[in-house]
């Protein structure tokens, strides 16, 4: 089982050690509620580094009010054994006033690829992100670290937080991770019905969709998002945004694709039944072949 | 001469060529507009360090829309000669592409610290500090650095970052610097006309007056505060705040004051024929003895 730590003196005198020893220093974090998604996060880590820590902690910052917070899926134990099977050597639980200490006042509020897509509907979130990632990755002091694709504008940030605050850690993106039925891994699946679940795979139906239709040489934007929108709407999901963006700074392309197809992303997110499912992918990289 | 540098690579191979050589890194930011006080913090940076950097940068985001960006005091030579002769080594004029370059996009919005006071009458002061600040420090990353208490929110917020952040900069406290009149040294005071100057010293002489009062045993916060309040009024000064705060984190104190002089400190600002002016001092250290 991987080491559990609860104390802030007790993971810096961990990190200090295995520095001390040459060892180089992967993190990943996360706020719990451990899934396929997250191990995969940790297995690409361990390939990358001597040894792995693994942050849970539910981060208040990344809630607005009236969002899950309360019912956000916690379980230290499962956490621990899915993150042990999946390489981290260490599990570290953070308590509020690690991060946030008595006087602590830095909040970071980033611009750039922080704006738009999910600042339109979540204004807070990037903030949340931002700030905490700026904190754990201080406190850490990482050589690399590991952000999935699944939130991919959050992984844009966190690169450009990187580089700004120079901290040197090399940020690499984790491959989005879909459940059978084509649905992205989400700590928040949990809370879809039976119901909820088949009308969410519209979601990567849509993707899909959009992907076919640039496969057979569709280049018009409007025409590629418009197909994206009809699987979502299809099902009656309330869509939010589905869209086609730069792969590179999330900036709004030209009326017609040119380039690669890695140059672009399609990202969208959408309720169904209340539940907020966001997706993204490459518009050569469909969720089913 | 310093070595004058202005491409954030040379900075850089320099800080690189001097860690290597195992010599110690002072800094001292600044905005130019260069006087005795901002020597004297050199002075006292170069006891605690082997090289010392000092960079001059006039930060737009520190400036809102109306106030001095335009009129703020630049004059490269001579800041240059003066930065010299207070022992740096080496000068950094960044470019503004150096400091926020293409893309980057990380705000910090201090509260804790940096809320009051100052930002009552300008809010988006400390938001470009500490922004500028945590991006000096992570591109220098100094062992020490000294800051003003002429400035003195803007040092106890400077701190905090420092820690939020984990930079592990030594931030030294500079002493403020005064002219013969009393008048606390601000790369400013050359905006005021020779009767604002007059009407200025109203502000040393506020403070003189509070820290007579507290050494007579005065201990009423509102007696003290009032002491100084009558000093600027006195000359047609346009009061911002004048008040007795917590020497560690700016908190308001109980009605009565108890403990030692310097857990408490008086800071003020007053606009003096439209000039800004700020002051600060601990209840025993008045401006002349």
């Amino acid at each position: 089982m991987a080491s559990s730590v609860h104390e802030l003196i007790a993971l810096q005198s961990q990190l200090m050690a295995w520095r001390q020893e040459g060892l180089t220093i992967g993190f990943v974090p996360t706020m719990g509620g451990l899934h396929d998604g997250h191990c995969s996060l940790m297995r690409q880590a361990t390939q990358r580094c001597d040894r792995l820590v693994v942050s849970i902690f539910v981060n208040p910052a990344q809630f607005a009010e009236g969002e899950d917070l309360e019912a956000y899926p916690r379980d230290a134990e499962s956490d621990l054994a899915l993150a042990t099977s999946a390489g981290a050597d260490l599990v570290w639980f953070p308590k509020l006033k690690d991060i946030y200490p008595d006087g602590w006042c830095s909040t970071i509020v980033p611009s750039g690829v922080g704006l738009g897509l999910e600042t339109e509907h979540r204004p807070h979130f990037f903030t949340g992100v931002a700030t905490v990632v700026a904190r754990l990755f201080a406190l850490i002091r990482p050589q690399i670290a590991v952000f999935g694709e699944k939130d991919y504008q959050q992984l844009l940030v966190v690169r450009q937080l990187n580089k700004d605050l120079c901290f040197g850690v090399q940020v690499l993106a984790g491959r989005l991770v879909r459940d059978r039925d084509g649905l992205a891994l989400s700590s928040r699946n949990v809370y879809l019905s039976p119901e909820a679940r088949a009308d969410g795979q519209a979601v990567p139906r849509a993707l899909a969709a959009v992907c076919a239709a640039y496969a057979q040489g569709e280049r018009s934007v409007a025409a590629l998002e418009a197909a994206g929108v009809a699987k979502l709407q299809a099902v009656g999901l309330e869509l939010e945004y589905c869209r086609i963006v730069s792969a590179h700074n999330l900036s709004a392309p030209p009326d017609s694709l040119s380039g690669d197809a890695d140059e672009w992303r399609l990202v969208t997110a959408a309720r169904c039944h209340g539940i907020r499912l966001i997706d993204n992918c490459a518009l050569d990289d469909p969720p089913w072949r």
